[in-house]
């Protein structure tokens, strides 16, 4: 009989966003605690959980290219259904419909597109930012944030939440620069990509000396990546960059890069956010 | 009885949008020939026609905050239906999921987001590029390009098609800006913002020297201004500025701007786009 000692244990990333399949287009899950945010869980792993469905689905072409997730509502730390739908299916890509249903409500919506990809011309034209290992900052303290937190090693290089310094100040930008991966480490796949392209906290907290409400309304990523270079990754830390352009009453945006240890651009990323002040 | 002269015409862009209620969630539209691509008609025109169902439906709530919209297969000049469904309403901000289908099939899904903006701390970060106006840049030649073009005054300022030079040669950069408005002119609002965000040619025909096949997969736009801020911008050209961060087998990213006469970042937009060489 095995010990239950030599059964390797999930990694929380893969425990939150188990899915089990209800019939070919429902799929039921459940966030933890340990990934809970202010409102609901953290949007990256509600993000990760929506992108496993098409993931896991029979009629599945290609890997992931783009996604959108729209926040609507906060998600219960109880089960939810996700329904993942092809609309499309073509030689080469194929498009998704998902929703996520709870308690008779769809708090989220998104749409996905998977592609397979053929060899081309290519090149990366963005310049990845030149900084020092991830060795050189320290681990972001987590105590005193959403315990979602505590799942991420965050070394931040600049732009760090300005009501955390020790004498807090508004800002003239809102860039950060940061080395983030999953704690305990983990090898990257497409899901713990899309969950760490929502790793950046607001760009407000950033600009603006003092907490206030906020909440993620639509996110988009792009995966510039394959599977191959995913596979490169293995569990290094990304260099992650984020931005915004515009905050105006009550909505900014914010687009952000996130790069392979080897130097390659893995994804982009933009959303748009609710804030209040 | 009136004469028809006095009957003012319906601007272009106003016929190739106009959508019939069918009933609360389903409205018909059909895009003339006058909006024609390379295959199928212009995406923006498209995504214009896929805003306009929840401008237009009984339960909206607010003005367009996010839209993203995904194309999945051709859209042919015969008419289609799209179905459009509230999500989720809040106090403040109400998601859709819309859908385009014609001939039993659904080429186009898209979600957006519509939000009642308030008066909040507000800040424009980034700059608006310093460029000559409209008046010194010539309109590009529409003669030997897709229909559409010609519905648009498009002036280059900088990273035009490089097929189109006398000496065809690569870049190094994506970039392009250019001054863009309706053709006639006409009074900028949220669907016609959002059809001009998608009149960046794509970014591989500035990089490469050859003309090869390619399509937006997903467009997403961000709206930053509210419909007091596009009134004031009137029909004025908007100055637009996009490039593109990673050519990867056969997908490629691009991320724009869109800026009002008055300097005000209007809109930003992102894309993901298959190309073939």
């Amino acid at each position: 009989m095995e010990s239950p000692a030599t059964v390797p244990a999930l990694h929380p990333l893969d425990a939150a966003t188990t899915l089990e399949a209800l019939s070919d287009d429902r799929f039921q899950g459940c966030i933890p605690p340990a990934y809970a945010n202010f409102i609901g869980p953290f949007g990256g792993v509600l993000a990760a959980c929506l992108l496993r469905a098409p993931c896991m689905h029979e009629r599945r072409l290609g890997d992931p290219l783009a996604i959108t997730v729209n926040f609507g509502g906060p998600v219960a730390q109880t089960p939810f259904e996700i329904h993942a739908r092809p609309t499309i299916t073509n030689r080469s890509s194929q498009h998704w419909a998902l929703e996520l249903h709870q308690d008779g409500s769809i708090p989220l919506t998104a749409t996905a597109v998977f592609a397979r990809r053929r060899e081309t011309w290519s090149a990366q034209e963005a310049a990845r930012p030149e900084v020092a290992g991830p060795g050189h900052y320290p681990p972001i303290d987590s105590r005193d944030l959403p315990a979602w937190v505590a799942n991420y090693d965050i070394r931040v290089i600049s732009g760090g939440m300005s009501f955390l310094a020790d004498s807090p100040r508004a800002q003239d930008s809102s860039e950060t620069l940061l080395w983030a991966r999953d704690l305990p480490a983990r090898p990257l796949d497409f899901p713990a990509l899309l969950a760490l392209s929502d790793v950046f906290f607001p760009r407000i907290f950033v600009r603006r000396p003092t907490f206030v409400p906020v909440g993620t309304i639509s996110l988009s990523t792009y995966f510039h990546a394959d599977a191959g270079e995913l596979a490169d990754q293995g569990d290094a830390h990304l260099l992650c960059r984020a931005r915004g352009k515009r905050f105006h009453n009550g909505y900014f945006d914010h687009s952000g890069e996130l790069w392979g240890a080897g130097g390659a651009l893995l994804a982009t990323t933009h959303q748009v956010v609710y804030y209040k002040e």
